[in-house]
């Protein structure tokens, strides 16, 4: 197929992408859609002094960037009291994650996480020629006892866990997080994905040294914060691992108008607060939503709620694509049995009273479907 | 040291790191610089057009941005000429470089670079286990002939030529290029940084069409038009090597506000004219500065200009620190014997005059060093 000489390994790999963009949903369908709520975004925007912080850096974007991000660095070790020789930012938790796993993964290593979890953690591991073991939920929660035996058995060195989870929206308390590091098996890193951890409850966050080599705990500046397109996430770990990243990292890779709005969205406070008010409003309106329609709303610690649909796959799928038919943009988990469910991003008053509107034409449509 | 299990390549990796910034620079000295002229920037900032175009995004940032960067890429398209299939849109120059490392060397496989050129495409090769050759300069050209005889004779996957040349601002001309394409032994690839192409004269660009398989050009926002700390560049190449990035890359990297910003800027083609003019002009200045001082300014395609103080490395050496020392940020070529001379971004009147007013200094403080 082509003349080019790639690496074995990228010969291997497909040419999927692990996302396709509303941006390009939208040029298919020919129109915008009119309610955004299938990328776990934060509708509610991020603060108004972190957009004033990235406007004054528009300005200044000639420079590069400084590529210790010395500021948010240090905003961060005070923000969580901990060493900066345990913080490390990247280009979002997908950077951060791409990064990780080639630190550790050489071809044939063993990965475990969770089959239906975050595919752009699969997407990296295959990319590094990883070996990929998934265990199934349990129930709507990842199994943190499965993934650990799975990862004794195979001798895996990295055990992906998101909590709270996407794309269930469930939690685990952080007790059970920290017993689970005790279990940890000789030769793994947890790799903890805290990205919706500011908008679950304040028991989903284990207590865990900031120095602990058992895990890296990643976070981000694109859930709660509001401020996915910015790229910008960290970690916190042990300081020989936060260290390892220099060897490997894009240095200048963290842009300048996300250094400026990370810092200024870290301090503001307030505003966090605000968001998750609105996105606690916003659950309750979902769930209500819900059951106004039958369906079922899984308990979330996102800003998302996932909706059972009751029935299979195929079912899911097809209120999915009627709501999109709508100009509704969700999106659904990919694997089964987790795939009966939609997941509706939260919202303002207007996106939800759109859901309202457009779930139950949707549901309609796909029961006409499904006695077809 | 370390109770990670990194992979076999990690650990033979030096935590060293590509370049230091000037904000460590200036955190060691305990103060600003008052001159920000050293890592070729453009203090020109970029078009008032781009700059409100990213103080829009800045509002939107809470959405990820477009994966496929398709706005950018149909106006690249549009503003070259060149069918879309033939571009991609990377996280500057530096990001793409990492990926087009990661795409086609293998542990042991041979790339061809000179000896002093960009240390962050060194950075990548050693990074994913490359073996590097470097060729000397001929003078203060990268030398063409050299770097594809090497290339043959190592079985060079990757050939890195940058014109203009950083370091130096030295250029060949596009007809060489071309000329050099059709030397390019079997199964190498021409990495052409075109980095600074906007800033040269105008036959240094070659002429290339753009499925052409033995070259990939890397292109940027970060000098001409001013955007270094948005991070954002693009390659111009065949659809197939286009294509393969789609399976490693970072699908949502490249971020909103970049891409707001580069779509304007490259309308904004008065803007460009400008900063084309102001370069022009700060170059003369830096060439009678350096006549005034009994310097030779070499001649330059960039918007920096290398001064060869005339005697050896640890001379220039000092000529730079005594310039740190009065605020002036500047850099120098690593390697002998380039390291001969120092390079001086252009930059405003003022930033000129404190040149003018500094240099004479900095070389009486390096004389006096030298025959202590």
């Amino acid at each position: 197929m082509s003349d080019f000489k790639f690496t074995p390994l990228v010969q291997s790999l497909p040419a999927t992408v692990p996302f396709v963009g509303p941006e390009t949903q939208e040029r298919d369908r020919g129109a915008a859609f009119s309610a955004r709520l299938g990328a776990n975004e934060s509708v509610f925007g991020p603060s108004p002094r972190a957009v004033e912080a990235m406007r004054v850096a528009a300005a200044e974007i000639w420079q590069y960037a400084d590529p210790t991000c010395h500021d948010l660095r240090e905003a961060l070790t005070a923000h969580y009291n901990v060493p900066s020789a345990s913080v490390m930012v990247g280009e979002g938790i997908d950077g951060i994650l791409g990064n990780l796993v080639r630190l550790l993964i050489a071809q044939g290593d063993a990965v475990v996480t969770s089959n239906g979890a975050y595919p752009t953690f699969n997407y990296h591991v295959a990319g590094f020629g990883g070996a990929l073991h998934k265990v199934d939920y349990a129930g709507d929660h990842e199994d943190l006892g499965a993934l650990l035996s799975r990862a004794r058995e195979v001798g895996a060195k990295l055990i992906y866990v998101a909590n709270p989870d996407n794309p269930m929206g469930s939690w685990h308390p952080g007790r059970d997080i920290e017993a689970a590091l005790d279990d940890i098996p000789e030769g793994a890193l947890l790799v903890l994905d805290e990205a919706y951890v500011e908008l679950g409850p304040e028991e989903a966050a284990p207590k865990i040294a900031p120095d602990d080599p058992r895990v890296l705990r990643l976070r981000t500046f694109s859930k709660a914060y509001g401020m996915a397109g910015a790229r910008i996430g960290y970690g916190i770990g042990a300081p020989d691992l936060i260290k390892a990243f220099d060897k490997i990292r894009n240095h200048f890779g963290v842009n300048r108008v996300a250094q400026a709005g990370a810092v200024a969205a870290l301090e503001d406070r307030a505003w966090l607060a605000h968001v998750q008010q609105e996105v606690a409003t916003s659950r309750v309106r979902l769930e209500r939503i819900a059951a106004d329609n039958g369906l079922t709303a899984l308990p979330s610690a996102t800003n998302f709620v996932t909706m059972d649909c009751g029935l299979d796959g195929a079912f899911a799928r097809a209120v999915l694509t009627a709501l999109l038919d709508q100009g509704v943009f969700v999106r659904m988990p990919f694997v089964a049995p987790q795939d009966r469910c939609i997941r509706v991003g939260c919202g303002r008053p207007g996106d939800m009273d759109l859901v309202a509107e457009t779930l139950p034409v949707a549901l309609q449509r796909a029961r006409t479907l499904e006695s077809a």
